[in-house]
């Protein structure tokens, strides 16, 4: 099957799955509707992809692991909603941000619900009668654990982004970073469709490795669509990362390699949320000039490798030949 | 032993163990300060209490349900920091709240952290001895469906509280909404101490009703120190129910016996956030006339009542003795 149809069936029996988790029907009607918003919105489901085909990929049953895709997806909304509250977005996926629609306290509650609710869901694959609860444990332990570091993540995002615009942040700032906001995410999605689906410690370990990298790598190419991609692609007002003063690889790299008056001309519109597309376009115009977004696509690219280089242990399989179509196509993606 | 001194013994050693699992030296350092902080301000440790006295009450080992006593209570103060964002509250346990000291991003997070550290704390109960993995699944299952329970609570409190102002709100209602927003977690608090120690489905049905109406009982006795108890002892300003316009049974009660006149009366204050001590002082005197105070304790009493019945087939013990005793203490607390 080729790539994107194979995703778009895995996304079918999860949306299915999550639409029994947050039915229509139940109540409180709003909170659930808040919930269920930037779901309904659209996403590529690629996190419940990735533990599914782990799962697949060690042996395992796709049909036992589906709740704990769904889990991995709820987790991705959650820490969304509340991106979105902190960061003050309006749009994402095209549509008003969660607490546009209903306020800031119902869409801090409706990330709650999705948070307890992905548990609910992960918890409910040992009921499957090839999982055994040693497993189930193992893989909710995990994925606890990673919405901590996703935490440590978002809180490091917020502080380096203020950081930026008054001094130098590290290149290791900015990994730790994007491994807790992002890779984090990825890395456990391959453990729990690994370790669910009855792989030995190497191919969990093996698939932990893959996730993290193409979880970087995924990152590095958020970034790049951030100042490059067009506002219908990205269903968020183009260059919301440099006019919100985020920090990313492709700043560090920019300011570090400026002159003090192509600095300059960055500073005039990095953080500022009424600057122009002109003005923005020159930005991006300078950063290509002094080669920050092809230093940052290159590194992405070595991520892929080694993402790639990660699971050559596995033994040969249609899953495994999915993920390593899904390393390059985390990099060559329009949107 | 006695029961305060019992809960005291009891709290050390569940605070010793969040001290470990939110230390000092974590970063980013802001954020686990700001997790940590309602926590170290105070509070009673009613519910770790109860996950430790329901495991031993059914046999079960104290020292295997450590992590799973701290795990409740991190609940608890992860919804204390979003609830106290969603009410605009500037004062709990006599500190400012969170969001005040670290704005409301910061807050959002701390929330999202002390959720996400509960699940690693209760999932390592796992690596006790005495404990099979099959109920640790069956506890944090519980646990999860319990949180989206209380998300739905806060919801409907949110929405009760505007409605009352202009509608009437059935007791129906009001039930539903403290036992979602309250009761619980008290429930879930002994289902899983009965659960991890190894209790049989009688004892933990036993001891989840005795949960559930204690955690009844507790919030109709919070509703009633919201309008009588004095700022020192409460920890935040008196009569701050009221000013938020917040909906509870004494109100209902209230609102439903009052005449035309002492409902204007009560209007005049409920909800209005710039009221001055002597209208408040009015206005209780006046739900003390109305009977509206002496009936909600007299319900709780009833709840208390039906606890204590509830766990009546556990075997003798000091644990049994000791929730005997919590039973009465949650009506009889002035704080």
């Amino acid at each position: 099957m080729k790539l994107l149809e194979a995703i778009k069936q895995c996304s079918f029996k999860v949306d299915d799955f999550i639409r029994r988790l947050l039915p229509d029907e139940a109540k409180p009607r709003e909170l659930y509707a808040a919930s269920r918003h930037l779901i309904e919105a659209g996403g590529k489901r690629l996190r419940p992809f990735l533990v599914v085909q782990s799962c697949i990929a060690v042996g395992g049953d796709a049909s036992a692991v589906l709740p704990a895709a769904a889990s991995v997806e709820l987790i991705h909304n959650f820490t969304l909603v509340h991106d979105d509250i902190m960061d003050r977005d309006d749009f994402r996926r095209g549509v008003p941000t969660v607490h546009r629609i209903w306020g800031v306290p119902t869409a801090i509650i409706a990330g709650d619900l999705l948070f307890s609710k992905a548990f609910e869901a992960l918890l409910r694959c040992a009921k499957h009668i090839s999982v055994s609860p040693e497993r189930v444990v193992e893989a909710a332990r995990r994925l606890a654990e990673a919405v901590s570091t996703i935490a440590e993540g978002q809180a490091l995002d917020m502080s380096l982004s203020g950081r930026l615009k008054e001094e130098v942040v590290s290149e290791e700032e900015y990994y730790e970073m994007i491994y807790k906001k992002t890779a984090a995410l990825f890395k456990v999605s391959c453990e729990i469709g690994s370790i669910i689906g009855g792989g030995s410690e190497e191919q969990v370990r093996a698939l932990s490795s893959y996730g993290e990298n193409i979880g970087l790598a995924f990152q590095m190419l958020d970034d790049i669509l951030g100042v490059t991609a067009d506002e219908k692609v990205l269903g968020k007002p183009v260059g919301s990362d440099l006019r919100e003063g985020k920090c990313t690889l492709i700043m560090i790299h920019a300011l570090s390699n400026a002159s003090s008056s192509q600095r300059a001309a960055i500073m005039k519109v990095y953080g500022k949320s009424e600057i122009s597309v002109e003005e923005l376009k020159l930005v991006v115009k300078l950063l290509e000039d002094l080669g920050s977004i092809s230093y940052v696509l290159d590194l992405a690219k070595k991520h892929v490798d080694s993402a790639k280089k990660s699971i050559s242990i596995l033994p040969e399989s249609g899953a495994k030949r999915l993920l390593m179509e899904l390393a390059d196509f985390v990099i060559s993606r329009k949107y």
